[in-house]
């Protein structure tokens, strides 16, 4: 249905296993990662998810999200096209990118590390991370500023000898609350005085540095969403070698716009996968329950929400798979107007929809017993995360803009 | 600004008073609040809840809900619209109602059992609920069926000697987990043979009467409301004396029609409270953050947004106080449209504001640093509350087309 | 069931009166009003409204828009809540307002003059207004600068001897294609150098003026609203006596904000009575047409529309009776913010419900077999008339964070 | 940009020659052909555009819609996707399908022809339509009657010897009106005892033939759309030789059936062409009018309005594209589901993106002075044009749907 995208014979298989693994595997097991999270006193590894990484692996679903490949360290080449369509069957169960060693923030993390670290660094870092041994996260947001202007950032790192001393206050580090967890990437300011865009580094952080305190998980609307989390972090004049930082000083920024799109791309087609899980749930609680004589989906509320979800769940896919298109053949760059374009559409279509199919549930919808809920909380929350709708809404007009200024 | 409505100069009295007391006592201790209930376990007795009992007892804000009066059972003889005026200034805060025993559903129950109650349920039950010594909850909603259709209810209430045996199982009964909750009213059928609006009755049943089992604590987009809570209860075999019905077989109906209307003005103006609370913090947040040089509240979407919002809340608010009104001048049954108007007005109203305020506070505004993820939760449950949106806008056409229909 | 506003028992007989009047005969005057118009050319006397002109003022409905009273002006004394109450009922009819001289932009202009005119300005051109005799119209907004903010305008009124001099470009100057149109209140600056809102003047300047040419009219979404019209005219060069000027120079603005309230009042009620109309038109449409086997109306969708427009309309009814209300009560600067709500709500309400009737008629919705299509085009226009619906947000959204500028 | 769908290189150099053609050719007679309509009395022979139809000939765009050929009837052999590419390109001005022999309802009539004619029938009139010589009507709609469902019916189609007899009243034969109007494809019952899908007949009927009444044009939302016009037209006893059937008695459905989907595409195509227009006048006038000391386009919400009307249009072109992908590789009936979406997005994305730009360009935007007006008249129309959305919507949810039945 989608073939006029370029699409590879080896891609589609990957999707077929794909499929197939997660229907024999991944949706079986929601009920008891939920359980094992809740008796693991939610900060805790859970055995569900540890095996479903090995049998990933043995099926060779595994580090699909990394392109490149180097001795070592090899990724499946696959195009942003061809992984976003994996996104999408990811992200329709909220544990379906982990088994797959495929969940945020790694896969920017590991990216990072591949494209802008040394030798040392990904033998240290990306090496356990691509065995699906440790996690990361990524420190870079910050209570006190409006983040969606990174110019903003407080966090200092400053040069001290062989060293860098790192002193400010993270939070929305998802992630760290993991207690596989063991290091960070962590955004900061080298150098204040320098011009706007080369002020900031990125540099690596063990989580077990002196002076790295988790202060607290924050929740999403309620969600702890344990044991990954989102921890608000104090690093206290946090003291690492200086050849952990990333590519040089004042790269930063470089750093930081090199993986937004491709975490666009993922984002968007897992919301995508959320979207479609609730209209299939949708249409089939609308069969399944009846009301005033006649099953909920025949009545003329319910199929123009069916209708509506339909229409906008299409356009958001080819809007995202045109968007993966555009990266692969003109660049990341040339691109910048699609990025920004799904992460508009992307996250209020999926909150649009789930929100339709809680209705379709009545009180049901809103507890613990469907997906739904969760998905609501998560789907709300993609308008937020990198940055507020408005911030690109910004973006995009300034770009179609561009053309009527003399 | 109100004034064109009839408000006694003893309501403008306890409006003053009230306003005074929520800012002096009740959101100081929001936080205090949350925390007690943490410490506590959660299904915990929150000592600062006491406390604020006391003192609203002792300022003369207590049971303002009720509006009759009987030697023993003092209301205070506010009007509807006197009383949704309150409800406002109460529904700022979600402890907000407790400290002056009006929240739900035991302002309902207790209006219920002074209504149709007879001497000895009142001295039993009404007795220590308007005492503030115990609470109650509401057993209606079902599981399997769909509730917005109150003939679908399966829970049987079967006549068996002196006693009446119960046997269902119910959900959404709020406030059963709460540690001082002792009494339930059930609905259920008495004669699932009768004509179908005389088979429901109304039963009160004491929560340690033997098979009532409370399974589970329901959660609202992942917030489970301690102590308070959502329960699924199982009644299996629970015998009852006979005297325990409310009113008498076939009339639960009947007792559920009456309630409906002042509950609706109630849950719709605590909404507006929400949502002016809302409004307040995207004002406040949108003047304190800065980004791009210059404070959110500048920008041109909040300024939109503010103003959308200010039409909307006091668009809601003349319609509740004028449905109030109503009820006030003409009675519930004459006003039955604009009950349902304000249902799904006030619901979808305090979503979009709440909304709105979220995106204005970024990443802050889904955590639980500010009211406002919590306020989401519930302002997106309130379309579903009491029967979705859908069911309440048929209930207006149909009502409407009546005058077409020759 | 609007009686919690004050609403004298003479202004209720009038309301009586005024229901029957427009059954009676505006109603069944509208396609004899849209033939003689045709057959006279569009630009033309209509004989059919000289006859409701004569029968309206017969029955004692006329100039029911004039609060004041003067000796020789008798006006009617009623307040904003009770005008407006009328304008909803006349606003029903595209035609429903000129039968009893009250139709825009007369009423503001006779209100301009009364109030801020001399004896002689009374005398000449009050008298025969408020007699129906001519019709007048309000020269204000330019085309070649964003009229919504008024120190734009480049009209030019220039002290030359006893005399003004005025040169400038109008357009949308609505009534001045009429053939009895026989006077101008002009709007142009006196003093460019003086403060801001001190420059400004307004003046009467009669059509038959040297130097006035009426450009072309202009239509409103295809449509020419002959034969009252909305014309371009330019003023090249036209010479008035000085003491033409009204309440003096640089009081333009003063006496522009005066107007403003009132106006807003009419406009709003008067959308009010459209989406009446198209509710009606909704609900006998959807009664009266089967599809599929069953009535249009019983359709879920068609539910929805109908219970949707019915809760607009009647927030915004409440709303403007209320902004009303305060106006009366406190005043129109003090109900600023009101007056600025009622603006975006009214318009925005009426284009949605009219929308919806439309949808539900089907192609003859929007062709001329039903007044929809011109109400379609007038409700689109209420977004821009007066200053487009972004300028009111921004005014709301300014008052609104007053309170937030320490 | 979209070269991911196959578009041959003829495809892309016609698509170079047109957007060529139109700016030097048909957006500089646009004004020139408004006033020759109106000098010519409306319902005349425009020079331009005849002038128009000779150079576009003479430049090899003729009749690109036609996919197929036969000797003396060729095609340009385009594909779905080439031709609805090309359609948006005509669509962005009101003139601009004509000039290339490729407005409707010619093509879908044109097609009809091709497809289900005889050869005599093609003699006589396809020849001079594909020579663009005379234009033609399509007679479906009836007024008494719900249209989008075509069981509904009246016009009876008599055999009568070896002739039919036609009876029944039509409107919305857009184009009837022409001078150069002078075929109608008429759809009426031939047998209104067989099964539903086989008592339509479609038959041609010269426009001269006696008993056939032009009654009136009809307008849409005060537009007549002079000298194409949509006519209804009286049959009153019109008798035509038997052999003026087209395909056979019973065949009116499957016919009716088979032009749909193209002429959805073509449709929704040059609704987006609209689209695009409007967001290109939205930024221009954005950047050339200057409100409160900024350019309106620098304002918050005008920026919001770009950005949502650039992700809406995007998406609308992606999934008709895709669309006419589905019919080009398999086949109309399996895309049914598309061409449903479309015919519901297109139409209500090109309302809010011209809504939006007449917003922007205030009072201007509604008059005759841009092309603005005039196409959010047409655009509210398309919702209704070819069954209401509400249609399509139950279309698509029940295709939806048809997964989750037994």
């Amino acid at each position: 249905m989608y073939d006029h995208f370029p699409i590879s014979d080896r891609a589609k298989e990957l999707r077929e296993k794909l499929i197939a693994f997660m229907d024999a595997h991944v949706f079986p097991a929601e009920a008891t990662y939920a359980e094992q999270v809740e008796a693991g006193g939610r900060w805790c590894v859970v055995p569900v998810m540890e095996e479903l990484k090995e049998k990933a692996r043995a099926a060779g679903l595994w580090n699909m999200f990394l392109p490149h490949s180097k001795p070592g360290y090899e990724g499946m080449g696959l195009s942003n096209v061809e992984y976003g369509m994996l996104c999408e069957l990811m992200g329709r169960s909220s544990i379906g990118s982990e088994p797959f060693n495929c969940s945020a923030p790694d896969t920017g993390n590991m990216e990072t590390i591949f494209l802008y670290g040394d030798d040392a660094q990904r033998e240290a870092w990306l090496k356990p991370l691509m065995a699906g041994e440790i996690r990361s996260c990524f420190s870079m947001t910050e209570p006190e500023v409006a983040s969606s202007d990174a110019t903003n950032i407080q966090t200092e790192i400053r040069r001290d000898g062989d060293d860098y001393v790192i002193n400010g206050r993270k939070w929305w580090s998802s992630g760290a609350m993991d207690p596989r967890c063991k290091i960070a990437i962590v955004m900061g300011k080298t150098d204040p005085t320098a011009e706007k865009h080369r002020q900031q580094s990125m540099i690596l952080v063990p989580l077990d540095t002196p002076g790295v305190t988790v202060v607290r998980p924050l929740k999403v609307i309620g969600y702890d969403h344990a044991p990954h989390g989102h921890a608000e972090i104090i690093y206290d004049n946090v003291r690492v070698p200086a050849s952990n930082i990333l590519l040089g000083e004042g790269r930063g920024f470089e750093i930081a716009q090199g993986r937004l799109g491709p975490g666009r791309i993922h984002h968007c087609m897992r919301s995508i996968g959320q979207a479609e899980r609730a209209l299939q749930a949708m249409c089939e609680r609308g069969m399944a329950r009846t009301a005033f004589g006649k099953p909920i989906a025949d009545m003329g509320v319910t199929k123009h929400w069916i209708a509506e979800s339909r229409c906008e769940i299409e356009q958001a896919r080819l809007l995202t798979m045109h968007a993966a298109y555009m990266m692969d053949t003109v660049g990341n760059k040339a691109a910048r107007k699609e990025i920004a374009m799904i992460k508009v559409v992307g996250a209020n279509m999926v909150q649009r929809v789930v929100d339709r199919a809680m209705q379709v549930h009545g009180a049901q919808g809103v507890c613990q017993d469907t997906f739904l809920a969760g998905a609501f909380a998560n789907a709300r929350t993609m308008r937020l995360v990198d940055g507020p709708d408005e911030v690109h809404r910004e973006t995009i007009a300034k770009l179609e803009l561009k053309a009527y200024r003399n």
